[in-house]
């Protein structure tokens, strides 16, 4: 254990992990054991509740806003967990010369971002650091939504060998652009993040389909990440197939520019669906109705017993896919 | 309005209500437009929500840390809406070299602090940010309570004229403390933050008593500005009485040297309970068997209608008690 917290304990990986694992040291609890996006709270009605704090640098990107991140990554983390959004809190941590004039564009972002996914913002906070204490804005939102019928409980659905790994769509969008933007490099139009809200995507499918297993999103530390999560809990070896790995070609020649794998790569409009093998086709054809999902692919799926992710390359080898183990460039959700 | 958020805006008076105002342009709703410290979700079971940030500084103080004050701040903003403490929401934002051992100091304060009020952690989120973009640790916890009974709903009672104003004990101890701290004055035990839990104050008093109307804690801005809400929310003068203010001598003279009145200087561990004219005297009798409330005093009343604080001096002279309008020192919750 290092002495210094250092931006390595922030890439979504190992240091990560540390640093989680000594916060589970102290709070252990049955909910808080589970580690999913959003707790479970059982009182009458189900409900999930979650938190999330947005230090995106820079605020405003291609595809959207700190704002929009705000809501859009708290009610995704609630409909992966087949709960619908009701109520979200919203708390900033603004130093000291921001401007209003950006404060306000935010504000509208938020408006706009939850209004469209009918989320209510029922409570809030703000606070204000001096200069050079801060990054000109941090938001939390924290979010309360219900997990409306038994269909939309994931937490009963059995993952087996033989189930399919499916995403919505490209992959590593949001992270490789907002590095793109970090470093100063010029994009166009269509090099911008996929930041999206998935409630919409997510909530019909699991009302739709019993083969729809476990979902989360591939945030911070990206699509590797979150497979070696899946591959951990759940005690399977986890293959993912390159040639089927939908990865758009900005984002393939930015990869090889910055050195960064876009398995790696934080997404903020994408799912990982771990589907029946009997439902996995049918599931690809309903999602790719929505706009949100029309490059769908089922890009691997669940072999042995084991924990390790591995890719089958173009060529036919295969290597495993650890989790992050170095430092990627930081502030990207 | 100005150009640039300054920490005029963060301070609890008028700048902080310029910035709540622009907030809430942008998303009134019936829930969020009560501005109670937690928001009152309707669902089968009554519950309440809500979020803080804590950004103090120094980290660590006379009488706790910011561990304890995310917890104990969150679960008494439930308390003051007469909600049982259930669930808490823990996330942090760390800058790059804050000490692990620091953290884990932290986290135990956080253990303890959520053990003592019988909260449960069950959802969280760390994030770290260059080392100049934050400032050690910054946390924002977010609660979930539930208001078990009619009697602890306090939305059904009605405010009057000559309802009684009482605090549970001294006035200004964590702001001045605090302060105190930040300019590197040496304290000795006795000067210390009142930082503490006032759930279990708080509940029983509301089952016993129909005459308790309001609560609020006076964190940021103080008991003036706590007081000064009152009066326009409810359209009451209120007035209160410089000899009944329960104050310490210390707060008295570090006040003195600081330029600072005590009536705006935040606590930690005080609420404000208007009550009824006949049950006060028991109210005050029954508070003081607790020993977070053994310095509770009567300190004024509602008087006509009008919406303006008026302090009653030793002298016999008034003055009005008004909201923030300058500046103090920052970072004190």
């Amino acid at each position: 254990m290092s002495e210094e917290i250092v931006l390595y304990h922030g890439n979504g990986g190992e240091g990560t992990k540390e640093l989680i694992n000594e916060i589970l040291k102290n709070f252990d609890n049955d909910i808080l054991r589970k580690l999913n996006d959003s707790a479970i709270l059982n009182l009458k009605d189900k409900l999930a509740f979650t938190t999330d704090s947005y230090v995106i640098s820079p605020q405003f990107f291609n595809g959207g806003d700190i704002g929009k991140l705000s809501v859009y990554g708290t009610v995704n983390d609630l409909a992966v967990c087949g709960a619908k959004p009701l109520f979200l809190s919203l708390s900033f941590i603004i130093e000291e010369g921001f401007l209003f004039s950006d404060f306000k564009k935010i504000l509208q972002s938020i408006k706009e971002a939850s209004d469209e996914c009918d989320i209510k913002i029922v409570t809030g906070d703000t606070k204000v650091v001096e200069k050079g204490k801060g990054d000109k804005i941090f938001i939390n939102t924290s979010g309360i939504g219900i997990i409306e019928n038994e269909n939309r409980d994931l937490s009963k659905r059995k993952i087996e060998k033989g189930d399919l790994v499916i995403i919505n769509g490209g992959i590593g969008e949001h992270g490789i652009s907002i590095m793109l933007e970090r470093l100063g490099i010029k994009v166009d139009e269509k090099i911008k993040s996929d930041l999206a809200p998935l409630d919409k995507l997510i909530l019909p499918l699991l009302d739709k389909f019993k083969g729809v297993k476990f979902l989360r999103d591939p945030t911070r530390g990206g699509v590797a990440t979150v497979l070696n999560e899946i591959a951990n809990k759940f005690n399977y070896e986890i293959e993912i197939w390159e040639e089927e790995l939908p990865i758009k070609n900005w984002v393939k020649e930015a990869s090889n520019i910055l050195g960064i794998d876009p398995l790696y790569a934080a997404n903020e409009g994408k799912v990982i669906i771990i589907a029946s093998k009997n439902e996995g086709e049918d599931i690809l054809k309903f999602i790719k109705q929505n706009r949100l999902a029309v490059d769908s692919k089922i890009i691997g799926e669940l072999k042995n017993d084991g924990n390790k992710v591995y890719l089958k390359t173009e060529i036919g080898t295969r290597r495993i896919v650890d989790t992050l183990k170095r430092d990627i460039l930081p502030r990207i959700c």
